[in-house]
Parts: C-alpha cells; structure tokens; sequence
C-alpha cells in the first residue's frame, strides 16, 4: 500500500537534478523511501516507549535518524 | 518546501506501530525523509549520467539504494 505519492517523489528526484525520470525509478523510489520511513519509525517508537512515553515526539525521530547514522 | 504530506508521514509512523504522534515528529519524520530521498535521488542521477543515459531508471535508484546501505 504505497502512502507515498508519485508526484512528490518525481519532484523530489528533479530537484536532485533528474532530467528525465521512468516510471520504475519513481516506483523503486516509493518502495525504498517507505522502507526507510518504517525503518525509521520502528526507531522511534522503541525510544518513545524507551522514554516511558505513549506519544512519538520529535526528539524520537531526531534520536532515530541518528542512529540509522543520518543527521 | 514539504514534498512528503503529513497524512502519509503520520500513516507510515503508525504502521510502524506509534499510538499517538506530536506534530513535531510528523515534521521532523518529514525533514529526515526528504533528506534521505534528495540524498538517494542525486546518488540515482548520478549513476544515470555514469550509464550514459538523460534518464533516470528503476535499475539507477535500486543501485544507489544499495550504496546507502539499504537494500
């Protein structure tokens, strides 16, 4: 179930200088974006209940993509 | 400027197993996913120009996925 929509990841390989992009690579995109997403909410909410909380806060996410070694 | 909706970043969080998610972590879910995306999608383009081709294609964002460390 793809929450990812196609026109945002098109834009988003443009912007990273893509002249022309097929409809496979924005496929692969979605599928390899959404698994770093889940990956890192996985993170996050392992260090929200880590912190004895219910609700997944910014520092989760900021502390996640930390250790999934992205700043 | 967003190219990610919250709605899909708050579906992906809870997938992921969240109960409740603040706004700031949506944001911040956000910023870290554009982030991960700009970062793959100039490793795709690159690897493009390297084949000699003007457009991007599945095989190119597959082999930077892999160059990030990400299957």
């Amino acid at each position: 179930m793809p929450e990812l929509s196609n026109a945002s990841l098109e834009r988003i390989l443009r912007n990273a200088g893509a002249e022309r992009v097929s409809a496979g690579a924005v496929e692969t995109m979605a599928e390899t974006m959404e698994e770093y997403g889940l990956k890192l909410s996985k993170e996050a909410v392992e260090l929200a209940k880590h912190a004895g909380r219910k609700t997944v806060k910014k520092e989760d996410v900021k502390l996640a993509a930390r250790r999934l070694g992205q700043i």
